[in-house]
């Protein structure tokens, strides 16, 4: 369980500090900035990765509502659900310290939102509470159909990783004005914690929006997708 | 059959979700927007994440001209056309409406074109007819072509939903400026439905086109790769 | 052998079709375009996805140089050259003759270079004749290397068509500023027919610098990459 | 060992002329350039092609502080480390003259930082010496935790180089502001010396930075990733 549990503890660093460290530090550096195509890939490519780095030791989950979802399907027990999300928790919010302390070796850095989720006034692009919690459950929910199909045995072997980790490039490329994009509580919660806004205030929302999502989606793959 | 329609059904849902989603949220956000470089990326990845996902269920067409292309190559049952195609057109409605909800939830939102295909007037680039028919029919032909392909006995195992996906988006950075990139009838109909410009009236070359460039690239198919 | 010519002409078209035309058609189209970087993915995936469609046919060259590089490595045989080279270059020249159909189909289009080649007065940056020699030769050379050690029995197999096509995407988002990259003089012949500029005349480089370049990399190979 | 090094020599040449050449001709090209968006993708796709072609030969390092990490984790040879590192840097210097030669064809060139690395000063954003330390440190440790999950026995065979070549592209979408991204002495040594700022100077930090994150890098995945 120690090794699994590090793995988490690796894969949820690598996705905070790689995905929303594209976001704070590279996204809109002056005429040649990554913008939210960059970060899109940058997200999709930490999951990518440590998928094919430490997937063969804890699974690769990385997210809270993927575990959760996962113990939905039937294929992660459910006693492993509390240590897996501590573990994906904390290496979040040490992702978020290590990256502060990056950001901040710049004369004028401000925190700002620094890649936290919102809605409505924190939204990116100013989207309502209702558009933000649908787009995040349908986003999640599909997450978990891609992960749950493309990790079954009629999938071909090896490639699982490639198409969960550009699925989420995916999702960012789809969502990220209208919530920054969680469809992770952990990724929400480690940098929420560094915002200057009100980030915490809304971060209920990017718990509870992913979770129901990833409900959702395996129930879905259930029905869909296993054999009778 | 339930199984093959509902993934069918969940592909055609996420393309036009997904595709149509990042032209109408994300393209042209200020300053970091993803562009048409990215749109062409989240419809291919569309397709590449949901291949992988649903593809050993349905074969994972999520496109009317694919099945029809695939019947004329001798691929799939004639009797499976229409239930096929009635799914995902059902797919790409409901990922409308779904997009609509979203997208409408931002102050001062407007449809416009709700990332429908158009020619002349309601070409991106203002293209004529004779250029739009032209590009939608050389481009799904070789959409069929390689995906006839790349699942062919011939080709490595596995790797089809990487070319096939990222063949979509191929095509799309060639042709989004002519009609906004169609090849599947079923996406065209999906958002025409809710554009505030007369997309309605132009669809029917988003039907013929891609059936037609489906059908001749499945003749080429025949001749140049199957055996005789 | 028709099959294998067949091959070639499809796959030389999309090529020429694909990159030239996402360059022609989308490259600069205001605030969203794709850019050099879309570009340059185009290139690329017009020849991941046709390698693996038709890869197992013809071998997948669709460049004169690739085909003249593998003669010298010793895995194409010289007899068969001359009409893989004719049908790479008729493959390009009707993807021009289509490309200028479509793009004319616009309210004030002008050929301009037409995504041609040149150095000089015709190099997008305006490079120097040595400089765009140099850029070519040098790319060419590593574009067979990796040909030759992607497809190598030592090498994991399948994977040589994402090697190879994303090879052809990395030279492209190197030298576009320099000769807007040929490293394929089936590419170069095609649209120099169509530019408005004097293209045609500089066509000799485009020739010249990729075969030689294909030459040195075949021979490089030999020495490091081979068995003794 | 002759080929060993050549392929080390190519491999290196190829990330140094690839990754800095697209950065010094092709990043800020007006309108159209490839950003560091495209820069990114220029440096994870050297080591994906070169890792595929020549990585069954030598191991695919190309990078000084790999070979060190490697060592350290018991998966290369101490004896071999001074020729290894030898000609990666020999390659890196070779790739900057041949880069040089073609980037100063162009009337009105400067070298500037020419895609040398640097801090304070010499950071891209102006990012203080403790931050780009923390980077460099941070980004190669996990550099050689891919590196080392995915080439492990457990992993799926065959995709170790899409890993590690996109997670070298993650790393420069996280990094380019901060330090213009090393994690490679030898790429940092080869365009140091062109340089027309005082980058030598600052080189100490970038064999300093990788070194040390590459082996705290390979210590963690001996507590994580090795059985017992």
């Amino acid at each position: 369980m120690f090794k699994k549990l590090s793995a988490e503890f690796l894969g949820t660093f690598w996705l905070v500090f790689g995905g929303c460290g594209s976001a704070v530090l590279a996204a809109a550096f002056p005429e040649v900035g990554i913008g939210h195509l960059g970060v899109a890939f940058a997200f999709g490519l930490t999951v990518l990765t440590m998928a094919y780095t430490v997937g063969g030791i804890s699974g690769g989950h990385f997210n809270p509502a993927v575990s959760v979802g996962l113990t939905v399907a039937g294929k992660f027990p459910a006693s492993s659900l509390a240590p897996y999300i501590a573990a994906q928790v904390v290496g979040a919010v040490v992702a978020a310290v290590v990256l502060y302390l990056i950001a901040s070796g710049k004369t004028g850095f401000q925190a700002g939102g620094f890649a936290s989720n919102g809605y409505g006034d924190l939204s990116p692009g100013g989207y309502s509470l209702t558009a933000a919690l649908v787009a995040e459950v349908v986003l999640t929910a599909f997450f978990l159909i891609i992960i749950l199909g493309s990790t079954h045995g009629r999938a071909p072997v090896g490639f699982a990783p490639i198409a969960i980790g550009l699925g989420l490039t995916l999702i960012h490329l789809i969502s990220i004005p209208v919530t920054n994009t969680s469809v992770n509580p952990a990724r929400s919660t480690g940098v929420a914690l560094f915002a200057d806004t009100a980030a915490l205030s809304q971060l209920w929302l990017f718990w509870l929006a992913p979770v129901l999502g990833a409900v959702i989606g395996a129930v879905i793959w259930k029905v869909v997708g296993e054999d009778d």
